[in-house]
């Protein structure tokens, strides 16, 4: 199996709805440091399973949708395709919006050949130092 | 499948039998930075797989039960609840040591209700900028 | 001349008034990765410049008036002792209040009696994996 | 499951051919940090499941082959036992070059008795902070 | 004293002349990990040393006169204006070289306002993960 | 001015005495990740300021007269010719110790020509990731 990772970063404000957040259910904010990772069994002609660069591109415009936002804004859904609406935008939830996202991208064509043959994506969010999370799922 | 990763880590002394270790099996120390990896299917109502707050405190007091002993010493294999007597504290076994101990308690409900639905845990000690290893394990 | 730096971080929510500042204009947030550094020519008579643990616990505490807040509010800035109001909290800014706190902490003999012997403190501020910005002022 | 991971690095020089790649079909180069995971579900007698400091060493005569030298060349090739004739030497292209070499070093018994009980292998270049590619094969 | 740093990189090949460079003296590459800093004792109206966006924009730009080339080839050299011409384009030698081009940038008031006022500009290669220079000047 | 950075590690045990140091009083251990910094004004004919490769074996050396050992051990003290005796083995006294001993040989000639021209010296040892000591000195 092979993978190839692409990482970039967003800039988010939320707050979380629950007890168990303690003071997170304050209006605070994060970068999400973002490794996209995707994976399949056979590289194409050019000996590559997906073309890097445009790789990076489609993670760019997909995070766009939520870079500088406050997810609690109902604009910040709207972007999301209301992909987020009636949920906690929790570092779980957001690696799975990406991942879906990019899943839909690849499915599309928009990776090129390549990534209509992947097997699967990852995506982590680191959120800091000490802490991150990520969301797998198949193709 | 979802993850979450919370970091910490333990500072050790230790020397390690057999003549394979070389000039390790003199005693000497080590910094373990210790990634703790919950892993799951399914998020709870509030949209995390585990309080990620809640896993660092538990990590924290699972290292903490290693952290500035001398691993050679009867007392801290008392601290470890004999699990490390009678063998050497490679990085392996210290790796599976403390996946064991995290598993027991996210069984015993110390991560939350989520906790108990987990379905693996793997954790990672990186010895240095060039060395790490890791035991994952399902639960 | 020796320099000890701890590692901690802040998640915060904020918007930057200015064209210059383009989509960060929005309310938005940062994970800010926060590296202290003390800096002193001279070993106390225990062989260390700060006790690191020490040190460790009033960055938190300093830094424990900015997390999970909305730097927008009257509320975080009350926190901050005004020292944020009329002003952008933009990285540079953020890294000086930290500074100038962590200063004042050195010299009322929070960090033991080697914190009044310091010559200067550096404060950075790591926003994401390609973008920091630092404060470094003498004491 | 029990993993190991040793890191080393090269530097070497290409040309990629293919429209795919832009401004990398001209000859360029790259720093490739490389990890290289050992994977297998029992430790030895030792308590590891392999000798790292031998895998650190085979890991570095494996990517001595490749270090320094522009891949493009005939004499590279000849190194890498014609290994990599008639593709590109992508990221993907060469993790598993490093991955199958690894492989046959184990399966001769280069890492030890522990080596040949291996259940996989797992090669990651990183070729730069934003991105990386793996290959992960089965022993 | 303010600091504010953005990381890029670039991907060249290049061989070095001299007994000292050992196999280095083969055509081989390298990624560099490039971070520049610009230092500066005050900061401007909105609170910003520099436009970090900006910034950005300027070191992609310099680095890009170098990306994906080979640095032995004349036309290399005309991209840098002769700047590498007869000399060795060691870590240092490029340090220094992308130093000064962004000094001129800044005197040119690329930067914005603030880029006039800056103090000094370091620039940091990263080539592996154990090895580094720099190149620190005054503007 | 240039730098030029290497980074190796050693793994050590050793107990600090006096009740600061609190349970690391306790006999335990550490890796540091060190991080040799050599600074120097001037290149010399090959466009270098010290051939790296020789720096890094220089590095080696010094830091093997600690690596894999118990600094509370007489014998340790002679390996480290009564550096560290009469205090206590803190990480910024292990920083200093390093930096004078790499700087007694590059006054020796040992990292060549461009050795003995080298302005200064500073040597940083992280202990966990997320604290880190340095010295600094002149040469």
């Amino acid at each position: 199996m092979f993978k190839v990772t692409v990482r970039d970063h967003i800039m988010i404000a939320h707050s979380l709805r629950g007890e168990v957040f303690g003071p997170a259910q304050r209006l605070h904010g994060a970068t999400y440091v973002v490794d996209a990772t995707f994976a399949g069994p056979d590289l194409d002609a050019d000996g590559i399973l997906v073309d890097i660069g445009r790789a990076g591109e489609v993670v760019r415009e997909v995070l766009g949708r939520l870079h500088y936002r406050n997810l609690d804004d109902a604009e910040a859904d709207a972007e999301a395709d209301a992909g987020l609406a009636g949920q906690n935008t929790s570092t779980e939830v957001l690696a799975r919006w990406v991942a879906d996202r990019l899943a839909a991208r690849a499915t599309a064509g928009d990776l090129g050949p390549g990534g209509r043959a992947l097997a699967g994506i990852e995506v982590t969010l680191h959120e800091s130092h000490i802490a991150r999370a990520s969301y797998e799922r198949t193709l």
